[in-house]
């Protein structure tokens, strides 16, 4: 049997009492270790309290081309592959799921909680979120400054839903010098704060901003007060969130450019732009809303 | 210290590690019993696994007028409420949390599973999901079939969006004759299939369709051909899911046509309307489709 295993939201003791035992049964266990928060020491903690001392680190390339390893003989003896957060957030674990399905091994998930319905802490209802968004990290050299997650945005605007934006992550990357030159050495990881991706989303407002000033779409004169009505600007309401379900978790929630100046500490950090809030979620967010 | 504790998706052994600790540590701790699947024995067994007999249930009335109960000097102890999946999947609950933050009594939440995030198992990827949707049971006597989800969905749709319904659940209701007796004598309880609720949308989606046939909105003769071409019509791809996260999960994808004839067991049950599918959102699906 291939297990897939959720390992919640960051803490060791965030693991189910069942994904637990499973762990302790297993014959091998792989820690997948590219789409989410493995700090260093994480893995040490980890075996520790497992009381196993041989987890197998699962970079990308384990599992996207070395996936026969993790699959081996799985028909016969219980693997588990372990997941931050729940098993399904990440394509590449479906990928995994699939070819264990071609090659007719068992496969049993066990769930767990992950910032798409934990987020639901913040006192926004989960029913009213949109399509969740990435913002990518932007990079100068080359110049590659993607904006889609604007478009969905305001997207989820219209149709009057909130937006859950996931920011980005890297871990395990090489710099450009040491991949020509065959090197596998690695940058420290990265994660993104709701300060850069505050920063990359009033580029964006700015430059559409800029685009709208002088002309509209019909050719027509636009005044300044026009373009105050943009549906997403500088003063619309943002909720930053961090260390989601961790004992020093923290919301705040200000305006897009007040949140330039906010530092949420260490990560993982999350942004949400809320839609029209209703009282219960206005009554909740007064708690935490900043006052700068 | 109010605790608010997320159980996962229905087996005793969903808690965490962490969540565990705490009711066991705690001097009073609630079990909500309204919004979810608490059939007879799960408080037992719950007791039983967590090796304490002293859970209070606590149904609507307790929660939404008895709160003080709840709150009482859990500024000094530790009381931890129960939740069936997050503890932030229904507004009651955070009607609770603000309460306890207007008395300033500190609260902590575990967040743990929930439909939103696990439906991911059936292939589907989450952040490919609209807006979630409930589907509530209709009455004949007297007649109410209210029908706002079938817009929801076709907003989704349009949007290129899936849809996850969840189903109607009936717990502790009165019949008309017990409430005006004022007898507190509870109708079993009822959670709606995927059949039942195949059924209410078929209903809709022909509704909708003989509004259609003949005339459409701007006066046009239209013809069968064109109502064919519905958004959302009986051949449309439905997913089935049942049980998800027990050792009897069930998935079954199908047309909603097909759906009405498919039984997939006890409850809990949800139904996936999906869009446009990526390939391996395709692929994952054939391994559990229905060839009717």
């Amino acid at each position: 049997m291939l297990y897939f295993i959720g390992l919640g939201l960051g803490d060791v003791k965030d693991i189910t009492v069942k994904g637990l035992e499973i762990i302790r049964k297993c014959e091998r266990v792989y820690l997948e270790a590219y789409t989410s928060v493995l700090t260093y020491g994480w893995k040490a903690a980890l075996e520790e309290f497992y009381g196993r001392f041989d987890l197998v680190e699962a970079d990308r390339d384990l599992v996207e081309s070395g996936a026969d390893m993790i699959l081996e003989n799985a028909d016969k003896v219980d693997v588990a592959f372990l997941v931050v957060g729940d098993p399904f957030g990440a394509t590449t674990h479906t990928d995994l799921l699939l070819r264990a399905k071609e090659r007719g091994i068992p496969t049993k998930s066990i769930h767990n909680a992950s910032i798409i319905n934990a987020i639901g802490c913040c006192g926004l209802q989960l029913y009213n979120f949109g399509e969740t968004v990435s913002i990518p990290f932007w990079t100068e050299d080359p110049v590659w400054k993607p904006d889609s997650f604007y478009d969905k945005i305001l997207k989820n605007l219209a149709n009057n839903q909130h937006t859950l934006c996931l920011l980005d992550i890297k871990v395990k990357e090489r710099s450009v010098e040491n991949m020509m030159r065959g090197k596998n050495v690695f940058e420290p990881p990265r994660f993104m704060s709701t300060q850069q991706a505050a920063n990359q989303l009033v580029q964006v407002v700015r430059n559409k901003k800029s685009l709208l000033n002088g002309t509209n779409q019909n050719g027509d004169v636009k005044t300044a007060k026009d373009c105050d009505k943009q549906i997403l600007n500088e003063t619309s309401l943002c909720i930053a969130a961090a260390r989601i379900g961790s004992e020093d978790q923290k919301l705040a929630a200000c305006t897009l450019e007040q949140l330039l100046d906010v530092d949420m500490g260490p990560p993982l950090h999350s942004l949400i732009i809320p839609s029209t809030l209703h009282h219960i979620e206005q009554d909740f967010i007064n708690f935490y809303a900043l006052n700068l």
